[in-house]
């Protein structure tokens, strides 16, 4: 299961941080007798102003940050239009699992209100989630609705050479307004990914991009985590992401206490991007779709542009645990979290 | 032993490189005979002046450069006001280990006479070193001095999510005058971080943060390293810095020879930092306060903001080696060395 | 084998991508019914101009975008200059291999017709390739041709502390004019580097630097692979380069069908770069040239400035494979592949 259900995405924004964070709130109250101690008096500087019930007020600098910090976990998560990386379904046709995919430019919302021009996949960034298995015969028909030429690469799945997506080595580019058909039988488990090759630098950071799943012959019990969670990061022309959406607007992670989750990690920018879970430690199993030759345990998982890492979170601390780069320009600033930031929420 | 005692450092800051480096000198002597070329006419550009004892005399703008770098190595370790990152010695209160830490402004040294606004914990960058062990019951009183809210985050401990300091999710932000009570018992031993979670890219980026770390219940031959040292990277509004200070005004490691020095790397700025040692290997035994599942060896080990990672170094070559960042923009410009840089001084 | 001879490079210059892709080109064909549909009309833009049998016709800013991009990979491999990291044969002095090197500056031609000022060991970046066995006593004369002082470290080599070659610390700067000799006996095999350790930011971002091998005592049978190659990535001021060349100037690796190949990345600049490969993945052996506790696969292997990894390739998969940095704006621009970008044939 790669995300919550509509109805359970639709209880978690009315509760989630609503519910849970005002519980919390309520029960820790480890302030002590100092706390009682005036607030500092207003420190000049820019002001805000607040609504109450009282009118408005004016609010010190202090108070203006803050409120700006609250509002944005408050609205966590933030709903805006569509989703990118949901499931797409092949159509089978004697036994190859087929994908239609069309290249095109998107209106995307990253956040509330806020829409880039992206170039995606179906209408989404990222593009539909593929999952498969290995040995599957898989066809891809890549419609181009571009202005401009593209192609696609599978990156790190070992296709022949015919099907690797390089304009000019592999394949001639696909015009403007030509369809082009990839079909190979799949080869390697793992963790990949799909995206253009072609002027990929701007295709790319536009949106031209999805991840590939590819699950084995021989399932071990990593590949029946209770929630298996892809999350693709991204930096480029519509800000810091997490499957296409910036805090506020990411998904949380939502799983029981005692579960496991496995999050496949992706990484479609530009910049590296050291991931850090709260509360709980992640246990490193594969690099790129490989497996490591042992599990080993962070807190901190640095992410570089072009990899994937696949990890298990044993779900044994119950809360709503922030969830960021840790290069903090990319998840915070005066105006409170943005960005990169979500949360696992273990219930 | 996490740093050398005082009449220790006055020692070094006289002698280290001044008789070390001048016994090298005079032992190496390796130039040849070409060594006698007259050197070449000076370049013009730049030009310096020099102070000998027959008076001021113009520069070469290559003179101008050497001068600059020795004058750099010859100050190493030049004296600075204060040190962070000294160890804290808990109050005992019927078992419980509290520290009372006080965020607030700060005039800091990173260098001789360069002075940056520092925010701070008891008035030092980094905060005090906090070390306890596995099981402890510990409790920190957070008083906010600042001018702004501000809240503590435990990074990487496994703490009930109420102590997990992520303002609106967790508590309230700590208002301006406003204290605050931390406790817990200690879950996870290893390498940790303690700092600010509110306003992050400022408040860590002006020295809101220090080392945590958790001595484990069952103690390993690692946890009895003849040396025991956590060097903490910053790149924010300080500079480049390990543990608050800039070279030359950087702290030297110092062991004799056949000891073995455990490193401590925490990562707390926004840029990765490979960190190079001269002479002798590093094992790397820990990511994050998690036991690798075997040791391996590097040279430059790539530490990533939020990580730790600890390493091993067998001291077996004497000498003062050079230790640095690995990104020379950090470490080295025509005028010297500066930012990144100390040395490993192996008896 | 480091590299081809020339007239195997020769050969490559005129087939590799001519024959191989136009066979390729030829045999895969996939486009299907819809790539018939017309093009999209030209979308105005910048427009650009090609030559043909017929004249000269303008081109739609998509048409010129393929051409550049075309354009660049019909001239892979290009013809440059000179290469650097070539091995160098030492002499041998009463058993001791000697090694004559001189720092000057060259006009060194990154791409066809693009020259750039370089520093450089006996007149190529990077320096040529010094290949010797643990236990060699190995000597090295420096000559200084520069206005500028240097000196020479041998990164990861664990020599004695009066061979390291950091100016005012293990011996004196070598002053434009002078020579300087260093001499020791190879402590540590591996995959290491001598660069220059005096203004290094400047100096090693011009090119003082090369590659220094040490093969061990007791050959492993990853000393035997078919193709040892190193691979030194920089960023400086001569742009994106692999061993001191852009794309398409960058040297191919060749391999038969079946061989396995070892390339040794060394990166001496100062941006990380994840190197990827396609369609074939990379077994890590050794980091910093010591080995890994366990081999480990990936297919994007993230180089830090200052590490160096050891990878095998088993050439199981045969065609023209991309391989490049995954910092895309490393690699492409709208004006076609350049910089970091080579390939790896297999035959």
């Amino acid at each position: 299961m790669s995300k919550p259900s509509t109805s359970r995405r639709d209880f978690l924004q009315k509760t989630a941080f609503g519910a849970l964070a005002a519980g919390t709130l309520a029960a820790c109250g480890k302030a002590d007798a100092n706390s009682q101690v005036p607030q500092a008096a207003p420190t000049g500087g820019t002001m805000g102003a607040h609504e109450t019930a009282a009118g408005t007020v004016a609010l010190s600098a202090a108070e203006t940050m803050d409120a700006m910090h609250e509002k944005g976990v408050k609205a966590f998560p933030a709903k805006t239009a569509l989703w990118g990386n949901q499931l797409l379904e092949p159509r089978i046709d004697k036994g190859v699992k087929v994908y239609d995919l069309t290249a095109k430019v998107v209106k995307w919302e990253t956040e509330p209100g806020k829409f880039v021009t992206g170039w995606g996949y179906n209408g989404v960034v990222p593009g539909p989630q593929i999952r498969v298995r290995e040995g599957d015969r898989v066809r891809i028909n890549l419609k181009n609705e571009l202005a401009e030429s593209t192609a696609m690469h599978f990156h790190d799945l070992e296709v022949p050479i015919d099907q690797d997506g390089v304009p000019f080595i592999t394949q001639p580019p696909i015009k403007a307004g030509d369809s082009y058909t990839y079909e190979f039988t799949v080869p390697n488990a793992g963790s990949h990914m799909y995206h253009s090759h072609h002027n990929a630098a701007k295709q790319v950071g536009l949106g031209l991009l999805g991840a590939f799943i590819v699950e084995p012959r021989q399932k071990t019990s990593y590949d029946n985590a209770d929630v298996d969670y892809v999350m693709i990061l991204n930096d480029g022309a519509h800000g810091y992401t997490l499957n296409g959406k910036s805090f506020p607007a990411t998904e949380p992670i939502v799983a029981k206490l005692g579960q496991k989750v496995r999050i496949r990690y992706m990484n479609e920018g530009m910049m590296i991007h050291p991931m850090h879970l709260h509360g709980m430690h992640m246990t490193v199993i594969a690099k790129d779709g490989w497996m490591q030759p042992a599990p080993w345990k962070c807190d901190t998982l640095n992410i570089a542009p072009g990899e994937r890492w696949d990890v298990i979170v044993h779900c044994t601390n119950p809360g709503t645990w922030a969830f960021h780069c840790h290069i903090l320009p990319h998840a915070e600033s005066d105006h409170g979290m943005f960005g990169m930031v979500t949360a696992l929420i273990v219930k």
